[in-house]
């Protein structure tokens, strides 16, 4: 098949969903469930009611636009919140490049075996809970995460109720695993890799696991004039050995993995005091669960840490995997593969269906912020290789 | 003369002024202008009273204890007031002294050729203005240090609200330096100098300057999870070099001096975000501007950094050295020279007459909290060294 999509309509959708909760940085505010995204998410449906598409939201607030075919869903999606003045691109492209999926098999009304979804999901970002929509559709939803989410209960439950979510029936989500052909995701990558490598697909192996902790170290507030320096115990001077130690071990021993120390806090914290107390925020990452073990004991190396959350790596599946690196030879783009560093919905699905990533290059490898870009053309590449993709995973199904 | 003071009553009042803003950690929350210490303030007066002398308070809100002798004052002195949850000896020590020796005088009939005055002056600690009714008597009061308190503002006002002081009219308290004969402190030596030599008596030389900045580090915010370790900017591993640096060429370079990184932000400060930016508070302190100056191009090399406070060094007089001096070799004391690592009211009255300062050992070099604490024998040996050493700066004035 010869099918590429639509590229002016897809730039216009994208541009128009640019300008919703667009800020004066040039980056976006569009957490969860704040009006903002609450109107991305209204657009997204009108334009799909707009293709003639049918439109529907479940209990966790997911957003969906559906192509009734086959009795198997393959779900296509991303999510349409942000990170506090984020960028463009990020779960945005995931969206539209989906709903253009869809409309270009309307288009040429194509007869598959499937059922195709394009989907919004709920609170990817986590400024609320994270992974929140596409855990309750997984089934996954964890009642603890409610109970203490990220973002604190008021804006939790705040958000909800802008949305008109009932906390209770988030669950009532959740899809039948046999129900579901498939998930792909199209993304933008986040990170420097496919751009250093000069390679134009992403095909993602799996999506790392991370653990994070605080970890104290203690010594003796000490008078900042009085107190010799061979008299001192700097819990400030042991915490900055940890953190060049952390940054050190990970880039020798731990080539594929990444460490970072995001925070450090001092006490008392005053100029003339010399620190008695340190907590610095430590988070790893890995593709497997043998080499978080690996990477925990040698940082941690015994000291007393306080567990802080823990995401479980997951290996995308070899079917979506293959169906994505053929859609890209089948369209002369280069691809590699290549694990996902930031936790994605795709993790969510992971768990009860064939799911399937698709990375494009980020310009500088910058995400999260206003400067976050992708080439319009590379944008364009992975809309057609979702598509591909999907009609293979559609058939094959 | 074989005068001491009476050791009884020095304990007496030394314990009732400890019970004076004492909290349940076993320290002291008397910061200055608070009720606690404008009750400790009172009960100073009141005992100052009960022993027959003149009492007075000045437009700074320094309470004195006088007995009138020559035309000239020979000031003794300290303050009443604590870091919040700060120790009992630090302050308090060299006014219960300061009183007793007052008090010696009295009993003993002594015809001195100068006014004894115990002193106890406004806010040493700073937890508003820092050195506030010192600088206040010695005409060095800067307006600006009042516009942009320490302590914030409201704190400010506040307070001299419930001292009834006149924020317009602090300057007052300016003392005309030729009525002046000299300045005499007992102090606990906050540091652990004195005790690990083993020596009873420390005469200051001088109160070292010091310089405080803020240092910023300006990295590259990223995504933790994917931003490889080779293609970071970690503005808080910058931030950790400079710590480990600062602490060694200190150790290495400046032995007599010390530098403290007090405290260190990241920014944003997120688990999961590269450190983007990093500020630390850096404080070094020096006996001589020459080192001051050498410390501040070493340990800043050319770095942006934004100075926030500046002391000069001070170096306490001759003559109240000697005086000082003699007194503990008269007592059978042994005694060294030393200077001072932390700020006191000595060295507001440096600038104005014959200043000197008495340290006794601090057990373990600790204060500012609750452990702080001094063997009642040195305090006593400290009391009695303040006696001599200003009959001596009384007679030879």
């Amino acid at each position: 098949m010869d099918l590429r999509v639509d590229a002016d309509r897809l730039r216009a959708d994208f541009d128009a969903l640019a300008s919703i909760g667009a800020n004066a940085q040039g980056g976006l505010d569009r957490a969860a469930l704040t009006p903002a995204q609450l109107e991305a998410r209204a657009w997204f449906l009108e334009r799909a009611r707009a293709a003639g598409l049918e439109t529907s939201v479940d209990a966790a607030g997911n957003h969906s636009a559906r192509r009734p075919g086959g009795p198997g869903t393959l779900l296509l999606g991303s999510h349409l919140d942000s990170v506090p003045n984020g960028g463009r691109f990020d779960g945005a492209l995931g969206v539209v490049a989906a709903l253009e999926v869809l409309r270009v098999t309307e288009d040429h009304d194509l007869e598959l075996p499937v059922t195709l979804e394009a989907i919004d999901f709920t609170d990817e970002e986590g400024t609320l809970v994270g992974l929140l929509g596409s855990q309750a559709l997984a089934g996954a939803l964890d009642p603890a995460d409610l109970e203490a989410p990220r973002g604190g209960r008021a804006a939790l439950v705040a958000g909800l109720e802008r949305a008109g979510l009932d906390e209770s029936r988030l669950g009532d989500a959740r899809r039948d695993p046999s129900s579901l052909a498939g998930y792909l995701e199209l993304h933008i990558e986040q990170g420097p890799v496919l751009e250093r490598a000069g390679v134009e697909i992403g095909v993602v192996s799996a999506i790392v696991g991370s653990r994070s902790f605080y970890v104290t170290f203690e010594g003796a507030a000490a008078h900042a004039g009085t107190t010799p320096m061979d008299a001192r115990r700097d819990a400030g001077v042991a915490a900055a050995t940890f953190v060049l130690g952390v940054n050190e071990i990970v880039r020798r021993e731990f080539p594929s993995c990444v460490a970072t120390v995001g925070s450090i806090e001092l006490e008392p914290g005053a100029f003339n005091v010399v620190p008695g107390r340190a907590r610095v925020a430590l988070e790893f990452r890995a593709g497997d669960d043998a080499s978080l073990d690996r990477l925990e004991a040698r940082l941690l190396g015994g000291r007393v840490a306080e567990p802080v959350a823990a995401w479980k790596p997951t290996t995308l599946h070899a079917d979506a995997r293959a169906a994505i690196a053929e859609a890209a030879a089948d369209l002369g783009l280069s691809a590699i593969e290549l694990p996902s560093g930031a936790g994605h919905d795709a993790q969510s699905l992971a768990g009860v269906t064939r799911s399937g990533m698709i990375f494009v290059p980020s310009q500088g490898g910058i995400s999260h912020q206003p400067a976050e870009h992708t080439a319009w053309a590379d944008c364009l590449n992975g809309a057609n290789v979702l598509l591909h993709a999907a009609l293979k995973l559609a058939l094959d199904g």
